[in-house]
């Protein structure tokens, strides 16, 4: 990371006004908790809020599981979390020492800020290193076992919790989402270039919400604009899937219920990060 | 604020691990920038991204302005902001001292982290208290000189912007926006559930993307769920508007042109919360 355009000439971190000028360490990689071997991580990323990062976090995970992967999802939206109630997870189990991921229906394993609350809209009212801190612990304090992919669904933005997963998770691609708004475009970018900045490689992006079908009449509706060309956006980077609005993924979703999803998805996804298949 | 739960029983801030157990007060209430002087500020905000707070705090102001009042924006999502996109506008003028808003076509004054960038898509890669205190000077070093209604567009989360803005701006009232899925639902609710703990006033709340008309059948269309019956959400809160999916909305948003919206709306914030309506 010594080329980063934005680190600290005095201590090689990003700039956070924080090193004061004095000489530090960059943080280091860290280490997921007990014996976890993970083989790939992937973080889904957005920049922009509301434009399906948790709902391609799960089409994901639940295809990848179809294909009989190991597969665990990081919630790393602190603030918002979204997986437990799209996978229907309430609790994670008891445990000693390390804590124990949830897990689903199909097998996929869960670790989220919202396992761990009273109740479900009980709001976590934190500073972003405090955020970014929490994020970290279920990287180093939870026993994930072994997996083929751990996913991790990114909150909005370009702050503590992104910086902290590029600087200190070992992540393997990144899985960039956007709808085809202009609007969401722009700050879809921001997290583009904040990949290519911190130097963590990009697979390719998902153009969600690209159109809606009318039930009735069956007419194509571009609702949130005209979908995006084929390299016309992010540069050369890969489109990996184009999903429609779908109401009834959207039911599904509301009802903890998203691994009843038919969506075939992100078959690419083993030949662009290969691991060793295993069903279990 | 001396009954909040989650307030630090050693200094009385909110926890945040920062106080360390010794004795400090709360952080003071700040004044605007210069002979600033603001009668009202309404905070529009949600804990879920995507909504369309930045298009529900756009509608107000324009609809606001319609009415003859005096009106500003602060953008207050530092790391995705829409709002200078959204008018069309793109640098503040220059500047001696206190920096000053840029204005709109209809007169609205605007601030916004991208009318400082050189470009767009920059990313602002920076930790939570770092972008909490922008937002803080975008309230204490900006000459919003005299404004009727100054209206906050938050970013998604209930981390250190809400917090920093609902502890140290002078808040009158916080409108929600949520969309009708129960996904978003159960995150407004955090954000609601903040402003209590925060004894912020809530005005009501705003349910955009209710539905969608198909324009070739006609067809009502309930894209993101079955819109939310009155009085079934966040308890006795107040519905201030129900707002359908809108794509002519959503491009003249992305051209720059949301002051020619003729979407009449919010004619009730006035009455809610009052000032000397003076045209200029």
């Amino acid at each position: 990371m010594s080329n980063q355009s934005n680190e600290c000439s005095s201590c090689g971190e990003m700039k956070e006004g924080t090193c004061g000028g004095e000489k530090c360490s960059a943080p280091p990689k860290l280490y997921p908790g007990g014996q976890s071997k993970i083989a790939r991580v992937i973080a889904v990323m957005s920049g922009k809020g509301g434009v399906g990062k948790s709902s391609v976090t799960s089409l994901m995970a639940v295809n990848l599981r179809k294909m009989g992967y190991r597969v665990g999802i990081l919630d790393a939206d602190i603030t918002g979390p979204s997986i437990p109630k799209m996978f229907g997870v309430k609790r994670v189990p008891p445990n000693q020492g390390l804590l124990l991921p949830a897990i689903s229906q199909k097998g996929i394993k869960i670790m989220s800020l919202n396992l761990l609350l009273e109740s479900e809209d009980e709001p976590v009212i934190w500073r972003g290193p405090i955020i970014a801190g929490a994020v970290k612990q279920f990287w180093t304090d939870v026993n994930w076992g072994e997996l083929d992919y751990l996913l991790l669904d990114m909150p909005p933005g370009t702050g503590d919790v992104p910086l902290t997963v590029m600087q200190q998770i070992p992540v393997d691609g990144i899985v960039v989402v956007t709808s085809p708004q202009d609007l969401a475009v722009m700050v879809v970018k921001k997290a583009v270039r904040m990949a290519g900045i911190m130097e963590t490689p990009l697979l390719g992006y998902v153009q969600n919400m690209a159109y809606f079908s009318c039930p009735k009449c069956g007419d194509r509706l571009e609702i949130f604009g005209k979908a995006l060309a084929k390299g016309d956006t992010f540069d050369a980077l890969p489109v990996l899937e184009v999903l429609a609005i779908d109401p009834k993924f959207t039911q599904l979703c509301d009802n903890g219920r998203v691994e009843e999803s038919d969506i075939n998805a992100f078959e690419e996804i083993p030949n662009l990060l290969k691991v060793k298949s295993q069903v279990s």
